[in-house]
């Protein structure tokens, strides 16, 4: 899995600093999770290939996270994109952009599918053999979801040593990789955990941004190989945060501690702090593993 | 006046080019003429203050025009501003801003006035004691205009010497500035020419962007001290220019050429084009004085 932080500040972008977007490379995929305003310009920046983006999540309809998405829907059309777009956002999204795209008369010529959100508790809203992707209701001033991004178990492994050991037929491979014992010509059967190794733990990423401290997503997150959770402000600043219905980097870490995830991302930064140093600091001291993103930063777990 | 383009490039933005947009200094004002995507950051750049901005004007309601301007409505509301703005743009101008702000239950703390637009023919839509704005109907793949703007004739300047010699009491000088006569004690009437000079002449700024050619503006346009015109293709690409309803630079000339307009800049250039240089070369086959727009360029009439 790789993580590339487009931008990861709050509010307006500004010269240095661009508002929420990453992408996230899991399976075949590489899915876009939020999009402000001049999130085009940072996915070239980052030499990312606009043709490989075939689903969007925006978790809420705030201009930090979404006023980067018409002109991302318009530049795949000039770009002669013919595959078509999944959206998966808040309700009122497919309203923004389909009216937007009439009043400059710019139909798409693919076709975009809105996945409109309203429910109140998480859902699958994603899924193929490789991947899942379910929402996590957050708490904020309008509604949001975070996004839980998971690999799915995969095939077992198969030993070869093991194989040539019991001289098993390449024909019962496949099987034993789905987990199935083998009955040799002779009637004896060979456990699968004779011949095969367990796969690698499923990896998972959780998205949780914006949101209020917001404890009871800890089971649904519960061992994330990541953690992103955004920490807009710090302790000086927690009435604030509760005002605006953000959360501090010690919230974020407090989170990342009850849901046991082995890595906390911090990110959505308020502008107001001249250097982000200070949000490491203060999570660091509920949790140990405490990253920090900025735009252009890259992470691989 | 003061012209500072933040970016001329047309359709998407892109790491070293931005869309449509400029600012224009006239009179007390700092008008803002179309608003792309990333406007904000180069207002930032350019170290442009936002509070001057009052009026912004949009020419029609393509993304790489106006993409920009619901992220500027809301940082306007994030940096405090209580200001009244006036934003002048095509019929749904205001549906599209109003619902993006009510999506994100973000009301902006200061009264937005929306004059929309819908004339085929020019029209005044703003006017003080310095300074006119009308609109110049453009032909375009969705309703258009470009913006004349115009100072308006000042006070004749005094002849300091004149009212000396004549020996002129100070309270007649409001009245010659005015443009009156002098009536002396003895009867003598002192003619106002005789103790004025004409004031400067009203200098004028044409902003055609996108249109065909469309040489019925020249009339309107008569004379003006700089005009900036779309020049999306060169020659080669005339046929496109047809098609996508769009100038070449040879057709941006002859308009420059027959409405007598002292100086002509280029702009909105297809990113096709490896460098903008052909653009002038092409157009000065036409009109001696061209300029190249580029973003970051700043240019004083």
């Amino acid at each position: 899995m790789k993580l590339h932080i487009l931008g990861c500040y709050a509010a307006t972008p500004r010269t240095l600093t661009n508002p929420t977007s990453q992408v996230l490379e899991i399976g075949n995929h590489m899915f876009l999770i939020d999009c402000g305003e001049g999130t085009q310009v940072q996915l070239r920046k980052l030499k990312l290939k606009f043709s490989r983006i075939n689903h969007i999540f925006i978790s809420h309809l705030h201009g930090d996270h979404f006023f980067g998405l018409p002109g991302l829907v318009s530049t795949f059309r000039l770009l002669g994109r013919e595959k078509e777009l999944h959206i998966y956002g808040p309700k009122g999204i497919k309203d923004a952009i389909t009216l937007l795209l009439k009043l400059g008369d710019s139909w798409t010529n693919y076709h975009i599918h809105f996945h409109e959100l309203t429910s109140a508790g998480p859902e699958v809203i994603f899924e193929d053999d490789k991947v899942s992707v379910e929402t996590v209701p957050l708490t904020h001033r309008v509604y949001t979801n975070g996004f839980l991004f998971k690999e799915k178990l995969g095939e077992r492994k198969l030993s070869v040593e093991a194989v040539a050991k019991y001289k098993v037929d390449k024909a019962y491979f496949q099987n034993i990789k789905n987990g199935r014992d083998v009955t040799m010509d002779d009637g004896t059967v060979l456990p699968n955990a004779l011949l095969s190794f367990d796969p690698p733990k499923p990896k998972s990423y959780a998205y949780c941004s914006d949101t209020a401290y917001k404890p009871d997503i800890v089971g649904q997150i519960d061992h994330a190989t990541a953690l992103y959770h955004e920490s807009t402000f710090l302790e000086s600043e927690a009435d604030l945060a509760v005002k605006t219905k953000h959360s501090t980097a010690k919230q974020a870490a407090a989170i990342a501690k009850s849901a046991h995830v082995e890595r906390l991302i911090l990110g959505h930064y308020s502008t107001r702090y001249k250097s982000i140093g200070l949000f490491r600091q203060e999570a660091s001291e509920v949790f140990p593993d405490v990253e920090l993103a900025d735009d252009g930063k890259f992470f691989e777990f």
